[in-house]
């Protein structure tokens, strides 16, 4: 029986490894997307300027009497069930004080102001308005300006990284660079326009960035991301091996036929997988499945029928507030869901929480910002199969603890054959950036200083 | 070659007759629920009367003035994207001429007195006032009267039974019986009472629908059920063996072990599973998964979040009109996804529509509806386990073309040892009795007629 176990072992082990290396035997590059995909109405196609015009936040008048009009005759919500927190969703009994706030105490001047205390601009790339921060940093001579693209997932915003802005724009002690930003709005979310025809998924986006960041005159770029900023990133960072220097994600992730056996061959040898400390972020995988169905109902109602709850999501700010927030409450702490107020101000003010509603709000823009869903695993997009691809681009993850996913490196570097490192924290959830601004600031300068010696070392040999 | 093929069927075939046969060894009868369970506020327990109040459906002039109110000023929406139907959910094109017929056409006095036109109560069982329609038909002496109870699902109402109430409970030539129907709310949705607690699932509804024909001086009756009505029916008839005369079901299904597979040896031998003319209601088995995938969202996120989304639909009428509508779009026909309009009218009125609604927004009911999901998918209420035990109750399916499942009578049989038959229908689809009222009502007839032979035969032998 000793021999047995032994040769199942070693079987195993072999018939991972040859799968795990028949992407080896794939043709080296990821298909190539038209550059010049049109994306905005057809007859405006050839007669869009392609000037790059400042933009600012405005919350008008009539938004504003609108949703206070809104929040003020929000409908009467029937109780929670006894003993329940956020276990079935927003707990009703917290959305009147939500809505007072936001009605009665949000200061809808100061926060206009607020959003607007970055330069921020519009240009039209493939036929969309693409909104966008830039900030430059002042720097002394010899310290070197680098341009890093940030991006946001849903239902997070540009408002997500107002905190690490000014972190990653002025220069630290011990590192011989700064960072311009750029930060966009994802298209379809928030103040860049939404696509008005099918197939723009992250893919796509990845292509709409780099020529954002082209057009901007960064030929050579670092980029970072966090939830679908973070699918976006990888995916930039496999079709654009050699314009992007390197990559910064919050949520790095591999999901191939290799992936997937490695994780159940570690469901029953986890110390070939993971750390034995780490082991818990990954199993007992039931509880990882288990924890899917209960969390990611809203992933597969927007990627299915995302118009449909659109609809009532436009219309009622209490039902964005309760569906938008619901995920800023679990992501941050799964354990929140017991509590009746969701933990939601245990990391963030009311504020900064309705600052990002407000993104929403404002530009009606919830509609097409789920749609992101429903092109992402559209068959087509899925048959790009651009994940499968592994690339050679300098990559480091910051890895926090409630974070949606885990992988360990041994399963990351099976895409990421450059994956320099992670950070692993033991805190923070998955809006890390907005969270936990210093830790997350900090996390990109070492990672980019390591890009950097990484690329001096490669010039060297 | 030819023996493996040979011997590996064989093998298949006592795999799955060993597997059917198991359940025969389990205990004969299903869990035992508490008939007197309290889901009222426990401070009303022991308090309240048992008594049977008439009761009227009521559309108040506050509800009305604040529903156009929300009609009229609802947000603007973004277009669909172009080329899309109700692929991507409801199309948005479809609120506008939606919202000014609710508003503007919609004739809610009117609507009120049809609601009214058949005799409506409430009675107080285990704590929660329960809404039902009770018609008894007028008979000439020689014609028996029986009790029918009619259960409705989601995103249904007591509405959908209201053009066949009339044709079941008048004689009918060649059958020598009528029914009086009893169609109650089902608990949470529009006039009768929520829970209060965490608990109630179809299970315990079936036990309050039995307690409710009792204390209308019916011990035994006859069922009838689609939707969730069809999972109540199913569970009253495991529960309630001796009390369930016959089930009636627009939506009969088996979900064990064994059922599953036999529809997935099926996929390889289609012809042991099922006749060759109905195979493409079940096979290939791909486009069932896809399907799957494609249109049980909604499912996923009220079988956990109920509570997030349902802020949303009870706050905005076009929201809650989008969500429900939906439903009747592509349950009714599912190739009605490729049509702007979503054939919403293609077999129902917008009255009958906006009717279905109103019973949703005028009780303000979406949410608790909603809960009934979460419910059934409880660790708890799954582990009671009531599909796997079988029924002697004599059944009967109708089986509407369009349903959103179908198994063929050999799976069926498994659970329903009695199936008396089934009616395989070439048209209609998920809400059959709203959708063709006079198929519906003269299969329901049939099926009784068999019934009542059943019993006499049983009784006689």
């Amino acid at each position: 029986m000793g021999k047995l176990l032994v040769l199942t072992v070693l079987i195993t082990i072999i018939g991972i490894a040859t799968w795990c290396a028949l992407p080896m035997l794939l043709p080296e590059s990821p298909p190539q997307l038209d550059a010049n995909e049109w994306w905005g109405p057809m007859d405006t196609k050839g007669k869009v300027d392609a000037s790059i015009k400042p933009f600012q936040v405005k919350f008008t008048e009539e938004i504003i009497k609108d949703l206070k009009n809104r929040l003020q005759n929000k409908r009467q919500l029937v109780p929670p069930l006894e003993g329940i927190g956020f276990e079935y969703g927003f707990n009703s009994k917290e959305i009147e004080p939500w809505a007072k706030y936001w009605s009665e105490e949000y200061k809808f001047g100061d926060r206009e102001k607020f959003f607007n205390k970055f330069p921020q601009y519009k240009t039209n790339i493939q036929g969309l308005n693409i909104h966008f921060i830039r900030v430059k940093p002042q720097v002394q001579p010899g310290v070197t300006v680098v341009p890093l693209l940030l991006m946001h997932g849903w239902p997070g915003s540009v408002r997500e990284f107002y905190e690490a802005i000014p972190l990653l724009t002025k220069p630290v002690s011990g590192y011989d660079f700064a960072f311009e930003v750029i930060v966009p709005s994802l298209p379809g979310y928030g103040f860049s326009d939404a696509t008005v025809r099918p197939g723009l998924g992250s893919a796509q986006i990845g292509v709409i960035f780099k020529n954002l960041m082209n057009r901007l005159g960064h030929k050579k770029f670092y980029i970072q991301g966090g939830d679908w900023g973070a699918i976006i990133a990888s995916q930039m960072a496999t079709m654009f091996q050699n314009d992007i220097l390197g990559m910064h994600s919050n949520m790095l992730i591999v999901q191939t036929g290799c992936s997937t056996l490695k994780t159940i061959a570690g469901a029953f040898f986890p110390s070939l997988i993971v750390e034995s400390h780490l082991a818990d972020r990954m199993y007992p995988l039931w509880k990882y499945f288990s924890y899917l169905m209960e969390e990611f109902g809203y992933m597969h109602l927007q990627a299915t029928k995302p118009d449909t709850v659109g609809v009532a999501l436009s219309d009622s700010p209490t039902g964005l507030l309760s569906y938008i927030l619901e995920k800023f409450s679990t992501w941050t702490r799964f354990e929140h869901r017991t509590l009746v107020n969701g933990g939601l101000t245990f990391r963030f003010s009311k504020d900064q929480l309705i600052d990002n509603l407000m993104v929403y709000w404002a530009s009606n823009s919830i509609t097409t910002s789920m749609r992101l869903y429903a092109e992402n695993m559209s068959n087509k997009n899925r048959a790009l199969g651009i994940d499968k691809f592994s690339t050679s681009v300098p990559t480091w993850a910051l890895q926090a603890k409630n974070e949606l996913f885990y992988q360990p490196p041994n399963i990351l570097r099976h895409k990421y054959s450059n994956l320099l490192g992670v950070t692993v924290l033991d805190d923070g959830g998955h809006f890390i950036a907005f969270e936990m601004p210093k830790v997350f600031a900090d996390d990109v300068f070492k990672a980019v200083k390591l890009f950097r010696d990484f690329h001096k070392t490669k010039t060297e040999l």
